[in-house]
């Protein structure tokens, strides 16, 4: 199953590689299942990975951010793909874009694989359930170190924003690249010490991928409410999170957001 | 005097390309002229690009974040130095860091010349006054588009975050790589609508060549007090500055901040 992920997510960066900044990769197509405009580098590359899906012969269900649920046959199991995560960033040009696909046995977040790709650079990160995460074979492990904080502020609420004001006043190194599933694969590469999301708009194609590799990296993600990250793979779930490289910071940043944790 | 300027752009990438992500980048040399702890990483960068303009005959004066004022003969003119902007990246690996370096005829704002070189793929962009902006040898404009805001919250005071809330809510697309020079080039380059740093922490050694980039690139670049950039090159300066693609942006952003444009 790994391989089908990986080889999809090559195949999706093949197709789409020189649509990348160009105006028509973001000609709109109508919207999708997550409620998104869809634009054409989303259907091309959704397209290309779900025919890949086919080609092997799997016969699961496929939870995608443009087509919503595609039953491939009447076997258990889901794949839960974003076909381009960052879309914006892929359209304007800006460097920092993946493709992010999971599988799960069962209707929640028990993810068994998970293959994400760098569209730009091609760096494969990948995960099987108990046997780590690694990005090009090399084992990656999470790092706490110089308080490099990734945040997700856009669009937020200002109840978001006041929640959040100690992280920005404490941390001299926030970052934001646009592409969630990209940035939690550096954050589970040792890059970050943790990375935040309490906008309440996430979806799970843009977290069950990543989701894996944090945790086989040795990361801790938990839900606002403070209890491990879990939610059903309905396309209609938003989510909220933090991923944190050990306890300590962990319990900082709960500590900070007056969050208290249950875990 | 732009061939100097890419020559040590050149030459430091090549000095360091090795030393980014690894432990020794990180070594703690005493602090350096600008306030911060120099580390290794950045004297080795500043050795190298500070030869380079001495081996060339260059007799004017480098202000460096390091180092501070260095005379090296009689005559006018300043080049300012940062020759590793976003060092906490480059030490732990982010990929996002830059060498940044600039030429003014005068202790200001008169930039005549500057090179920016993204010391992890080599990119190089330039510009000589009233010459255009260049990214390997292409002409680069500012573009407004998908609002995509770059924004510096690292740090920031509450007094900063409240000002900006109106665009924290507004766009979907915030941005922040943790490389000042190098981000005003991705804007300088079509990439982001605006970019936006309030905080009153950056110096000139951040901003001096970017500066230039912005505006042979067709993009305004404002102080806080709406007027148009400019400072000392002093290095006990302390700057803010909206940078915007086009007036009608920048009139967006100033009135969202309740900022009175001057220009």
């Amino acid at each position: 199953m790994l391989d089908i992920l990986k080889d999809a997510c090559i195949r999706v960066r093949e197709s789409v590689k020189d649509m990348i900044g160009m105006k028509e990769a973001g000609e709109a197509l109508g919207r999708g299942a997550g409620g998104d405009i869809s634009r054409k580098i989303d259907i091309v590359a959704e397209n290309v990975a779900i025919n890949t899906f086919k080609e092997a012969g799997l016969r699961c269900t496929v939870i995608a951010e443009e087509a919503g649920e595609v039953r491939l046959g009447d076997d258990d199991g889901y794949i839960i793909l974003d076909a381009i995560d960052g879309t914006t960033n892929a359209i304007r040009g800006f460097p920092f874009t993946c493709c992010s696909i999971a599988y799960s046995s069962g209707y929640r977040f028990d993810i068994k694989y998970s293959a994400i790709i760098d569209l730009i650079n091609g760096d494969m990160y990948y995960s099987s359930k108990n046997n780590g995460a690694y990005l090009n074979g090399k084992r990656i492990n999470v790092k706490a170190s110089s308080y490099i904080i990734g945040i997700n502020l856009s669009g937020a609420s200002n109840r978001v924003i006041d929640m959040v004001k100690p992280i920005l006043n404490k941390s001299n190194h926030l970052r934001h690249l646009g592409a969630n599933a990209l940035e939690l694969c550096f954050f589970a590469n040792g890059l970050m010490d943790a990375y935040i999301d309490l906008r309440g708009k996430l979806r799970v194609t843009d977290l069950a991928a990543a989701y894996l590799i944090v945790n086989e990296a040795g990361g801790i993600i938990i839900n606002e409410d403070g209890s491990m990250l879990d939610a059903s793979l309905s396309i209609n779930e938003r989510l909220s999170f933090i991923a944190a490289a050990n306890r300590s910071i962990l319990e900082e940043i709960a500590d900070d957001l007056n969050i208290r944790l249950k875990i």
